[in-house]
């Protein structure tokens, strides 16, 4: 048995306020204790937001699809995955001007476990033709104009989200990202299928970054980042000071701390596959972010020891560019184009590992693609 | 028998989400099918939009509160009234930034049949007094705060929309729009009838433009508008080239291709009647948009012959004055200005054209005015 | 007996659209008529707003929680507080960039009896380090995140309102107002007590403002504002001008009329205690506005006599420095910083008096406080 649900649809007049299935409907045949249930948000700044709760017997992950699908937060047993922001609320487009503070107007709603940057700009905000790219782009605050559960019992027990959101304006880009986000009945794992269609009616630029953010009890003094690193290169003067430990983690920090970054290259599998690992100092807790870098070539990491109370955090980046500036991207040949009618294809697989055996399996499998050192490029990518 | 019923009232407190009336409510003699659907719109970015859809037993239109009361399609029988837009939905003016992208904010949520554009300015963005004037100013994007349905039987059975919207804020303007939306039961038309009131205190600017929008299937290859023209002139250089066809339309172009504006001075009938035609290449299809000279007294016609996914499109705008920039219209005595208590009223009449007998009517009628082609500008009015 | 209703709870996932209790829930053993009805607004700007409506039996007034907890307007038996603004509506923040129109997008939705002003600036627009703070800083367009009603019976019976509205984004200020609203049953006064508090890893600037704003009828030829000044400074050669007459007012103006500012040094009591009177011609009517001088320590003077219909009021507004731009006021020395975890207090209380006897004791008691005229200061503080 299969089930498929409609939850929204713009063009057909489709939209259910709340909506549930769970294991008492009979739809699997498994012992687990499974659940989706969409659900509206209330109260502050995350009034009116739609929220998508899944449960799939082991993991629980919250998906936001008002603000472009983003996953908001996921809990294995008592490890959380995602981190404290400043930003409790899950905060609706409505509450964010992405233009304002100079173009940064998207931390004004950044608390989430997985963003998705893009689709016509990521990274720094910068003018770029006269017109203000606001920081990674407007697909985090778009919201899904059509969104269906289906529950699938073949090959495997599977719960499967997808919503369509839409970047588009007259005289401008006409991006669909069609998101998917699948999970296994009983799995410790969530995957995030993605494509771009350009159904606009000439070429068109596009950037795709994935925006994925860890904080305590995974983030800690002693935590460390696992990765086949080729090279590693600071991105700026800051990131420099710290290059050493760039893959080490000190714990939060005192007032006047500045965000570190670096630019990986990681050595993929044959197939193109990278794993990168965050574990806890020892190693009984960690996540794994992994994807194919034929899809995401660039590897960007994201160090935030802040105080906790303003968001103790670390992000793990791949995306078709590097986070810089689009023009500066552009230049350096980074910024691909779709025809009319093509698609791009990407996925990220996050996987929440609560034993040390889970932790070391996917240590020692990243350590079998490349036992050296990475090349350490010291000269900042910028300046 | 008549029935007047208020759907939304901000002062008093009222607000209908659904409402609706039809012939078998009795209230007209008549045997037309016809009906008046309130209903509030879902999903993506036309999350919670108002939307009056009207039936008056052989055309519908529907018409958008949340939205300064704008037409957003009409159908005659298979015939569509409007056009394809990237933008799909009745975008919510709370996903809109009209400053945003150099003043072109409004393009984000632009793919109605007809808009309004002013109050305080309309046309080109631009930078007046150390203000920034988005495109075709505010009013595209503010709700009603008083919608009132009327149906009356005499002295001809009629279907009257009625929305009052309020442009105004501290310090600033106060301007309110009656803006009324009247059909006869089983006629091939709609009135709009507006009334611009100042209730501030003092003299104040204002501008005025309807922006009616026409794709296929009457826009195509070999259509034409037809107008008694006695006047054309180009907009910029772009416009120049394309001089000679100003009245001809090729269908859609391949990427790259650029709209062309041209500013028309019309032949009015005696009581100031200016009767405008599309029709299709056959003339088996038309629109007319009509109007009175004595209140809008320029029209610019915009010709956008995209390719048919980024908007294939063509625009009959009658104004109070030229979309230049508001100072270079101000500067050219075209900028009116509304006296404490003092009203502007406008009206402008959108009939569907399903035969060829129709279509041949209008346009003998047009002839009839002037038969002379019109004499054409070849400088570009803008540089 | 007493009761916590929790209205709001953006955390906890509650949320109660309409909710109401009154004296006939006989929670309070008293004759009064009172009662507690919280609503939504539809309509317009307004759609959506959440409003609670206070009467305690003598006074009414209307809190709004999607808009920082302002309060909108109060009535005294046929006595209005509040003004007549070219904004009808309580425009949601949907509807408002506060950094449009050159920062002043504050006065989009500015018609209410009290906003609160700040909490990382008030004031003037400007821009500082780079970033433009738009007029009057951000809570007054922010919604509560928390809202509860306290019916009290001891020691007096009260009903209080309590917001807690979270200004914060990441890589920002984290601040936290908790903002009471309390009135005693039978009462002619509300008094606002307000916490700020900061929620963020380290020092963080803040300012405050209270911006308490009268019309008609209070406000009129002949009204007058009663304050035992020590020191009346003009903030600009416009205020200079009609300097003599700070403390006057003279009716409705002419177009053209231009706002006038003052800054008022007060003399307190000896417990830090400041009354402000604003009373009609004929003493007949008028409201005084209370605070400590500890808390609030600077105080101006809003005059702004203009047409009616373009917004005739008054504002008294104390406040932690005076609304120059943040720079300006760090200069000063008047911008101070809140720890990690350090909470600033402040209060003010609204009165109604709707007599002559009333109102003559009020001033009597500001009298006894100082008798001297102020010293006038004829240089304008800016420029």
């Amino acid at each position: 048995m299969s089930l498929s649900q409609l939850l929204t649809d713009s063009q057909l007049g489709v939209w259910l306020d709340h909506w549930s299935i769970s294991s008492r409907d009979s739809i699997l045949d498994t012992a687990a204790d499974w659940s989706v249930t969409k659900t509206v948000l209330h109260g502050g700044r995350q009034e009116g937001v739609d929220c998508i709760l899944v449960n799939n017997g082991r993991l629980q992950f919250s998906v936001i699809p008002t603000r472009g699908f983003l996953v908001w937060e996921a809990k294995l047993g008592p490890m959380r995955l995602g981190w404290d922001s400043p930003v409790r609320e899950v905060v609706h487009p409505h509450y964010v001007t992405l233009t304002e503070n100079g173009g940064f107007g998207w931390l004004d709603g950044f608390g989430e476990l997985v963003s998705r940057c893009g689709l016509e700009s990521i990274g720094a905000p910068c003018t770029d033709s006269g017109v203000l790219l606001p920081l990674h782009g407007r697909i985090n605050y778009l919201p899904a104009s059509r969104v269906t559960v289906e529950v699938v019992a073949d090959p495997t027990p599977t719960i499967r989200l997808r919503g369509e959101v839409v970047e588009t304006r007259m005289f401008g880009a006409r991006l669909r990202l069609t998101a998917e986000i699948e999970t296994q009945i009983g799995s410790n794992e969530f995957i995030l299928r993605d494509t771009i269609a350009n159904e606009g009616g000439a070429d068109r630029e596009f950037q795709y970054l994935y925006h994925a953010n860890f904080g305590p009890p995974i983030l800690e003094a002693g935590a460390r980042l696992v990765v086949a690193a080729v090279k590693v290169a600071p991105r700026d003067k800051r990131a420099a000071e710290r290059l050493a430990e760039w893959d080490q983690y000190t714990g939060p920090s005192q007032p006047g701390y500045t965000e570190e970054v670096y630019y990986i290259t990681p050595q993929a599998s044959e197939n193109g596959q990278v794993d990168t690992l965050l574990h806890s100092a020892d190693k009984s807790r960690g996540v794994s972010v992994s994807y194919n870098s034929r899809e995401l070539a660039y590897l960007t990491l994201w160090k935030n020891e802040a105080p906790l109370a303003n968001g103790y955090v670390t992000g793990i980046e791949p995306a078709t560019s590097l986070p810089n500036p689009r023009p500066f991207e552009r230049q350096a040949g980074r910024v691909p184009k779709l025809r009319p009618g093509e698609n791009y294809r990407s996925a990220i697989t996050v996987r929440a590992l609560g034993t040390q055996n889970e932790v070391e399996e996917i240590e020692r499998r990243i350590r079998t693609i490349r036992q050296d050192p990475p090349e350490i490029q010291a000269q900042p990518v910028l300046g």
